[in-house]
């Protein structure tokens, strides 16, 4: 899968001379892949279509749905918008948004889902809700229905069967049974560039070449994580996690084990949930060889705990 | 602040005939507004300045440290974006946006301010947070240096001052003291239309109109409430809040004490919660004008609860 | 392919008092379809493929190229984004954006290829131009090349052959040859709705339901014409064209032979162009459907003279 | 005006080592600011207040109306969106959009608004036009209340004398005399960068910067110019513009004479558009302070015809 250097703009060898010759790993595109891993972890995930009247409403819904959903250590969930589906294809032939809720408790994960749905697609205008994991043999049921208090009914939207719940502002249709699957969380890769602009563009380009991949999501604001952190502190007992110091290229002069290679002035992470090991991988890959695109990247490497706490694995060298 | 029909688009008297006897009103631009007040809540108020390299990802931010924000009844605060600020005006030069978070409770509220400060801005790539109201005289600090894990230290931006936070993706700039007023939350109107389009277009220029009106927002998506609840259930002992069935139009037939107008197929409501009465009572005036300068509005009116529960009242005849 | 009534939001019945008895035709969804057809008339259609480094800056782009392109009558070209492309199905593997350029006269279509892509894609900062009909067996080569002075060169990316343009910017990619076919201009309906909200919303959803439809465009503002109009003029002999006045809501009640439905206050017309005869029919397919969901919507009709002009007919009782 | 250090994130000094020795100039930011001048044209410019129903109607008929129109040297005009307006200070209480029209000719200016102003804003859902320059003595007169046929009446919009235009989709509304001033072309400024995603950062920050300056517009997509031109060609004599060789990156191995300088991947050209001679330096004030502000730019500089052709002069030293 390798690409031509023609996604280099055309100026080739920019990234020769700047290999960082500390850390072992192979060349993709001019940029070193570190010989390293992703470390990640079991989750539960949760898929639900949201359809609108236009896209703009569902998206909105969607949004809202999904915020302050970046990382289970601060939030409630793990959320973001997974794909977006055409009218032709959506449940109700209208424009729809898929969005995924990822938690590692089964019933944590339950009570976000009815709590978002409830607070943030009910009270949306036009908004409806169908179950996006149809094939799931597991399910969760949401009991929205008795915000209806007694006019609701069941009735059918094509092959989907939904709660009619009488609302000022029309009626609201809900699929109660949504599909949960365990899946994964914390997939991730760090992007390494000669300027912040630089390893900016590569992360935002990464992102948004994994968009509309199916069955995984990069939860953080715009994809992106600006502040990697490492578990626990080296001077604050109290504090669960704080700046991964090691990564920070502004301590690099400070700091003799600095792992910032030469040259590199910002490092963002890209973090990965999705309903199974494949997709995750995908999502890497394609990643990866997005931000490998951007001239000025020189280093990509992933973050892990010497595999010694998440299950699954992913090996730089394998996926790309 | 009367203005004239050319806003109806040039079809005039379409509404003519539609006069709801049943309430007592006037009317505004051919829209019968009901001589009823909105009944609100005290709840204090931060405000936060989100800075970025581009709007685009300054606005990112504050959506996800906005989201899953609508309602205290199910969400850790209500939470929204106040106004966008043009790099000249902005704290640093740079592209910013003012959000807002809303919570009756001032612990709670500080609790969230840290969480959804530390999970989605200082996260987000660029960003910088600055205090929203830096003339208020409450505080509350965030303590998010600590991330820093001694690494940060103590500068200046401009005039305020910041702690620099080293991180991955460069250095993370904040000013840990955010200001705080005792505000208030739950103003609101209702608007009722001949179809669902029609409500929900004019919902959705009222919303428009007031989107830059500092110091006040509407918290749900896309600003408007489409299943407005009332308190309690008839039918659901278990159910804190369930739909309002008395303004819901599909019930209309079924119930003869219906409070759904004549011909209205949809009632939208707008929320607002501001840093203090004024600013709600200007975003009512300015939504309400909005919303009755699109035909086939029918009716204006307000949600209380008998003005026995919220000591705030804002009387519709004193405002359009 | 009849939708069931849910799409309607649960108010079923609200159109059935209100068929126009006066024009023949059948019920979709609620509402009348009138027994016209859309007439439509041949045009050259080039498809070209704007790819960037972000999908906003090739939207942009291409928004660009293709803006003042509403109807030959007075611009230069039709044109307009066809669909989006995902940077894994993309020429180059970054995103990318469809656009295509229509007009009867294939000598004036390239003259506008070439200024548009000159003025606006050559331009634009990252992006490159492909080929958006590799199989197309007419071709029009755009000799942009010659901008690069001599310095330009021949090269790959993947299967594509490209020149290379040095620029300030970096190098500038394009595959100069591109797809020309023999196309269809002017495929319509019209949107009749009880308040100018209805129609426009219905008008919007059409728009959206057809906007990653593949081989067809709308090329006015938003996909939406409001002053559809007539050839000729009653009143002023220099105009080529003036308002569809039977068909204007203000001047039902004056014109004795208006076309207007009983208590229609807005008609917006869809106008498209498309590679074939059964794209366009799929658009209005689609696009029709999309508008009947939307409550309060009374008719469709479209737009023809009678079968004199335009050698292809799209019967709206085939279509439904 | 000199901005603090803070704003390069905190990473001081990148750029010290990269001055261009060759070239006189002052340092602002870390980035040096050549000697120079912008060189620049007069031009009429005319300024129309678009406005709609909703915020997003009014900037979609405004992008149409002011597409392909990056440089008069291939398109029919300059044109752009100037800035926004809120209901509250728009004429007619509803979303507005400024936008610009640009060309040295008077009367193919006229032509131009007239034709733009026809076919994509007449045609668009809900739009009206107002004279964004009411206080301009000289006026063009755009008639396209012909149009309606005869049906159309002279009115009033609060403090406005416009047309109405009875339409398919409602009644248009049109002041149909816009203001027109003498004012300025071609202001410019050129921003090197280390990386190309450093220079486009630095573009687009720069622009967005300068957004909603009032009286200004910067013409290309995105408001930057990826492939600025020289005069004339060295070897295609049938060429009048031809790629700026000496500035392009991937030359300057292969040319003595190149005036890239050491480190530098790629120039964007801004270009700016004016109402008068202030609102021209003010944008390229704040977008060069905006563009310095980013880590990684090298170089500012401008471009000029060594003051032979255009009678206005910008020097960076006086502007930065």
């Amino acid at each position: 899968m390798k690409q031509n250097n023609n996604n280099k703009l055309g100026i080739k060898g920019l990234t020769d001379e700047i290999i960082d010759a500390g850390s072992k790993g192979f060349m993709h595109d001019d940029v070193l892949i570190e010989d390293t891993f992703a470390e990640a972890f079991d989750a539960y995930v949760a898929s639900i279509v949201i359809t609108a009247v236009t896209r703009d409403l569902a998206e909105t819904a969607a949004l809202s749905a999904t915020g302050f959903a970046t990382s289970v250590i601060g939030c409630g969930a793990e959320a973001g918008i997974d794909y977006h589906i055409s009218p032709q294809q959506s449940p109700d032939g209208r424009p729809a948004v898929s969005i995924m809720m990822v938690h590692p408790d089964k019933k944590q994960l339950k009570e976000q889902v009815i709590d978002r749905l409830a607070e943030c697609i009910l009270t949306a205008p036009t908004t409806r809700v169908f179950n996006g994991l149809p094939d799931a043999t597991e399910k969760m049921t949401t009991t929205l229905h008795y915000f209806g208090d007694g006019f609701e009914y069941q009735t059918k939207i094509r092959d989907r069967d939904v709660w009619a719940i009488p609302c000022m502002g029309g009626e609201f249709f809900i699929e109660e049974e949504i599909g949960v699957v365990k899946g994964i969380a914390g997939g991730n890769f760090y992007i390494m560039g000669v300027t912040q602009a630089t390893a900016l563009t590569a992360a935002l380009a990464a992102v948004e070449s994994v968009w509309e991949n199916h069955g995984a999501i990069c939860s953080f604001p715009a994809g992106v994580v600006a502040s990697g952190s490492k578990i626990g502190s080296l001077k604050y007992k109290f504090m669960k996690a704080t700046t991964n110091h090691l990564f920070c290229p502004s301590l690099k002069d400070r700091l003799p084990d600095s792992l910032v290679p030469e040259g590199v002035r910002a490092i963002y992470e890209i973090v990965i949930d999705g309903t199974n090991y494949d997709n995750v991988k995908q999502v890497m890959h394609d990643g990866i060889h997005a931000a490998c695109s951007i001239n000025g990247i020189k280093k990509i490497s992933a973050g892990n705990y010497g595999g010694k706490l998440g299950p699954h694995k992913f090996y730089l060298r394998d996926i790309v």
